[in-house]
């Protein structure tokens, strides 16, 4: 047997499990992993499994469709996207196998992924976040999404995103309008033609980035699915961020995939009034998300993968650094006619020995001046300060 | 010298050192309260004060207006209340007094304070919860800050405020929409008619809650002041909603007073886009308010009686320590029915040898109890979260 042969022996292997087995697969994994991907496969074929494999599987042992599926991938532009492929993305997947070690069975890494696209996900998945959120957003979430998500694309990151309608589309379409790579990932068969509005919109993510899932051909979508297939967003992304979601929405379901995968939880705030916003407030509220209102904040939260992100500058007024006796004198200055000490410590009650120090402290940071009549204050400490006096 | 004489002459050290120091007055503060209100203004008034008083008080100590300030604020309808009178709030104020002694000079308590209206400020203080935000408000800003406010004054708080224009003024409203009595603190005297806009607002404020200041009849409003006239909106609240705040505002000042008080700082969010969230979005983010986006979110941060207690800041489920063995623990008790460690083994998961730990263990938490069939959940791991659910 050739080398190749042996690679294509393991594919067909792994094409043929993710037909018997609906993900996740915590038991088959770990079956394929203790005794590689080819024996594990005879096994499950002759039924000669442990019991909780076999509950993975027995149901549909008997689907010999691997050839068949691997032929029909290969006709509609698809490939099978393998742990024996270089552009398998382990380093992200790590955070699967880890979770199932920690006992959260519903986590189980991917047997192999389905894709379709130009891009190489090893490669999109090094610097990827995750965009997500309700079907039924508003104008502002859809907004939100798309803005956003081409800000990370502009910064150089990967969106990935669930395909759905509302914030999903305008996540890829956002990533897409800055020319950057996004994944979509779905809870369907590749060639689900699922969602139908969004058939373009997935050919036009496969031409810079890939649509993938662990669905073969032909598999119909299904709401456990979209549920199950959250763990791959959550996975292959350092941190994801619910733009919008109800009170009762899978943004939970989302949020604590990803926080049991140790990634960052974020989510957008929105007016309060809005019910598509309760979800993303309760998430910020219990501490299970960090409020992000920016691409700045996006980068910050996921951290050195976001690269450099230096925090936003804070403003500051002229007068922002000087003590309350100074800011006394300050006020009490007039803006054109100038006024004696005396009459400074006057009107500030700061004493008159102090107002003789500080008046030159404050010539110095440039918001005081000497005039004619004695000091006047300088444009620069007012203007900024315009609000205390509305 | 009779009692009420006696009265009447700390009322007027009262009033005249709230002429002669410009608030905060930390040393004075201490002085007073070490010597006497009397014996300090008489040693104020003579110049025979340490040097940290001197400084506070040398500049205006020749002004001998308590007499004028007192017929005037009568004549005006106002009263000077003092430490002295039943009226004082004296528990709320207690966290300025908390906060000096830890060396937060800029938080002194005031030496008395001007009011005006029917409310009394020890009643109204009692359950109160500060409602302020920034003066350019967008609609949406005042509309949440208004339907706040009224949420609030309906749950029997009071809402206690700046009277600037923009979210204060949408705070006072809301308030009185709903009848409720709020209170309005300035950064000028009484009588200074500012804002002009809200002259008759602050007439309405005073015909059943209070309108109070620091500042002695006559004094100007200025910058300055506002700061530290927060420091009293902060004191006498349970906590702080900061509903719009730009990236500039005085929100992080306003927080951080009312943190620097064990105060409750909470924030309301906003659309992404508006530069009037940037300041509460940023609070939140950093951790420094908690988001808050309904009445019921702000009732639950401040606690179920309003009370002050920083521990009651972050509504806690009884079961929020809880491992994540505990916690299946927990949920698989009963309410009314006691269960066998072997039938809570079962349900849940949890090997029994861990079940037969841990039940003690929820026990000491008061989130199970032993009865005759075995165990049971308490009512308290329930109840708290009753608005989980609405």
């Amino acid at each position: 047997m050739t080398g190749s042969d042996a690679g294509g022996e393991a594919r067909r292997a792994r094409a043929y499990l993710l037909r018997v087995a609906e993900p996740p697969a915590p038991a088959l994994a770990a079956f394929a992993s203790a005794r590689g991907v080819c024996e594990a496969a005879a096994r499950v074929r002759a039924g000669q499994v442990p019991d909780p494999v076999a509950q993975e599987t027995s149901a549909r042992r008997e689907l010999e469709l691997a050839n068949r599926d691997l032929a029909e991938a290969a006709r509609l532009g698809m490939r099978l996207i393998t742990p024996e492929d270089e552009e398998w993305p382990a380093w992200p997947l790590l955070s699967l196998d880890i979770a199932t070690g920690r006992g959260l069975r519903g986590l189980a890494p991917p047997i192999a992924i389905w894709g379709r696209g130009e891009g190489r996900l090893d490669g999109l998945t090094e610097r990827a976040v995750a965009v997500v959120g309700a079907r039924a957003a508003t104008g502002y979430g859809e907004h939100t999404a798309a803005e956003l998500a081409h800000g990370l694309a502009s910064a150089g990151l990967t969106v990935v995103s669930g395909a759905a309608y509302g914030i999903d589309g305008a996540a890829h379409r956002g990533c897409l309008a800055a020319e950057g790579p996004t994944i979509a990932v779905l809870g369907c068969g590749l060639d689900a033609g699922y969602p139908a509005g969004h058939v373009g919109l997935l050919g036009r993510v496969a031409r810079t980035g890939l649509v993938i899932s662990e669905y073969p051909p032909g598999t119909p979508p299904a709401r456990h699915r979209f549920l199950v297939r959250n763990r791959l967003i959550a996975a292959l992304s350092s941190g994801t961020v619910v733009v919008e979601a109800g009170g009762r929405s899978g943004a939970r379901n989302t949020a604590g995939r990803a926080s049991a995968l140790g990634k960052v939880v974020m989510a957008v705030p929105g007016p309060v009034g809005s019910v598509l916003s309760v979800g993303c407030h309760s998430l910020i509220r219990e501490g299970e998300a960090t409020l992000v209102a920016s691409v700045g904040d996006v980068l910050d939260s996921v951290g050195p993968l976001g690269s450099a992100s230096p925090e936003a500058a804070r403003p500051q007024r002229s007068t922002d650094g000087l003590s309350a006796q100074a800011l006394r004198v300050h006020e009490a200055l007039g803006g054109r006619q100038g006024k004696s000490p005396d009459g400074v410590a006057t009107e500030s009650g700061v004493p008159l020995s102090r107002v003789r120090a500080l008046l030159p402290e404050l010539e110095l940071e440039g918001l005081a001046e000497r005039c004619e009549s004695g000091w006047r204050r300088t444009g620069r400490g007012k203007g900024a300060g315009g609000r205390g006096d509305a």
